[in-house]
């Protein structure tokens, strides 16, 4: 396979866009990534989306975003795999573009989830859990990062409260990014003083729904003259069960622990090479088990991490760069992608003041259900 | 790329089956194909899928299968583009074997359509049309194909009589396949006196909705030894508005034209060269515009193909060979599949009553929406 490299990036500030529908979300994307890699056209389409069909009534989103971009596509299709969508998509058109099969390609993630009755939206979550053996027994999404994240409080005697660098660190640095959702900061004891939502969850332990779209342009990196461009050097995904009771281990993301694996393998890295890494807070807890299962820390250890500040721009391992699920805002399947432009932003040094300092080497982790479907990607500047 | 084969095929009977789910049905076809391929792993599994979201309430359908079926796999997604999902999905199966990501590859369709009632599964289908400006204005899936079998018949004087080669064909060719839905024969009056649905579409014109699902197993080509398994000798995709009011031309399948014409150059073939077709014939209007756009007969003179007789197994080009979308069955995601199985029974001479005499080169073509997103892929006997 050949190696890919990213042109163009594009995104839409993510907010309860009311006015704009789903197509005019993705479009913006879409124009921002053509123009910031210079091209007027693509071969191909892939559009990373969890919800279309139930929330908008819209299934069939390659070529409705296709052509209301005005773009003529040979391939046009929408790639699902819940909150991983995103990755999936982006891994779709870098295999399209990496076997030589087109020359250009667009992944576009988008996500329209405010036009509906917050009860709806979260029916529309749940899908990403096992309908028949979880949801139908009456546990919602956040229900089970919940019962995940009580049972790591138990192996491991964390508290709550040492749960707050995550969500701290992530609005701190959404601040000054005019993509996000939730811009201002907030502290430790706003942390622990934040209505309950599903026990030990409450509201600032979990990311923000919202309307969104972010997308990356792809061509052969070999296309490319001089130095300065930005290189996919690994694409790798895994998958565990989707339901979380037929894992052997709810406490480890095993499939985050494999695909990362592949990813350090296929870039020939190690955890230390890495500068930042945008990893899938969808909830706190996640950040944990991400970073333990992608050897930043030991089991039980992510928090540690967090509390002794290595998480931040300035640390060992800076996460949530621009803000992460939680602040930047998580509209499910354009995810994945905001996380890649944002990297590309970091190793372009265009990243304000969240800047991480000499970034060269950049991952992002974007998970589908509780851990089922985990995708790694790590990016280079050549 | 390197040449991929199909090492394994898979289907259930497509029927109400109403005491198995989704999963369930899924999961035998890929038992199936894994029992025909003489293989227990597999490395990525490609869904194809429309509705699992709206009508049972699931997405992420990649992990849920896989681990349904035993398989843990690195790749596990859903891919949709409406009633082209299937195609979609082998089409991301071979694009990950061809570039050598993977050395094995799933692709599986399913759909489970009854057990909701039909309203909601008229609502589901419509997910295929433009929600905004087709459906709201209230328009179904069928009602759009209406205006455009009208048009036709308009713009080249043809009766509604004369579309009935294209269902009693499609019922003749059921009746020995033990996957198909409607294994009765029709005649041309019982296709007259059909009731209506949505003028000039009666239900002998429409291919009715199931439960079913179908897979293949893809590997290198270059990994078989000896002549006789089947090669994948071409894979093309082409994309035109989703709203059928945005076309230049409602009466031409612009797309199918595009992919035909791309698989044709790929496999360096022309349609003299195919011995059968597996139209995607959802209504009888579009096994006439199939075959018009894809060079098997004149503009306005599809019809006329299947009166002189030509579409039937000893025809000049054979098309629903099994039984087609009309007679065999349209579980919409799983659609594509079937239709390579049936092409790979074809080749493999194991059709029974309805082999075509010494076919080599079978031709798939799977359309999304009303011609939005058409795939085509080209099989052949090594």
């Amino acid at each position: 396979m050949r190696p890919v490299a990213i042109l163009g990036i594009g995104q839409t500030r993510i907010d309860e866009h009311w006015d704009r529908s789903l197509r005019d979300l993705a479009v913006e994307a879409i124009v921002n990534a053509l123009h910031d890699a210079g091209r007027q056209s693509v071969e191909g389409l892939f559009v990373g989306n969890m919800m279309a069909g139930i929330l908008s009534a819209q299934n069939n989103l390659g070529p409705l975003v296709a052509d209301w971009a005005g773009l003529r596509t040979g391939d046009a299709v929408r790639v699902d795999a819940a909150c991983a969508s995103g990755a999936a998509a982006l891994r779709a058109a870098l295999m399209a573009v990496a076997s030589g099969e087109l020359d250009s390609a667009l992944a576009v993630g988008v996500e329209k989830m405010t036009d509906r009755p917050m009860p709806e939206v979260t029916a529309a979550l749940a899908t990403a859990a096992d309908a028949d053996y979880e949801v139908d027994m009456g546990v919602s999404f956040v229900g089970l990062n919940a019962l995940i994240m009580r049972r790591y409080m138990y192996e491991y005697g964390w508290r709550h409260a040492d749960f707050a660098p995550f969500a701290v660190n992530a609005h701190a640095n959404a601040v000054d990014n005019p993509y996000a959702r939730l811009r201002h900061p907030i502290t430790a004891e706003d942390f622990e003083r934040s209505p309950m939502i599903a026990t030990p969850i409450n509201l600032l332990d979990a990311s923000p729904v919202g309307d969104g779209a972010a997308a990356v342009y792809l061509v052969p990196a070999d296309s490319l003259r001089g130095a300065g461009h930005i290189r996919v050097l690994a694409s790798a995904a895994a998958t565990d069960t989707l339901a979380v009771h037929h894992r052997q281990d709810a406490l480890f993301l095993t499939a985050a622990c494999k695909s990362a694996q592949e990813a350090y393998r296929q870039a020939g890295l190690a955890p230390q090479d890495i500068d930042l890494f945008e990893l899938h807070d969808a909830f706190t807890i996640m950040s944990a088990l991400s970073l333990e299962a992608c050897g930043f820390a030991e089991r039980g250890q992510g928090v540690r991490l967090a509390l002794e500040g290595e998480i931040t721009p300035g640390g060992r391992i800076p996460i949530c760069t621009r803000g992460g699920l939680k602040a930047r805002g998580h509209p499910v399947g354009a995810t994945a992608l905001y996380q890649v432009v944002e990297v590309v932003q970091q190793l372009r040094g265009e990243a304000g003041r969240t800047q991480v300092p000499e970034a060269r080497i950049g991952m992002t982790q974007n998970i589908g259900g509780s851990g089922a479907t985990i995708i790694t990607h790590i990016l280079g500047k050549a």
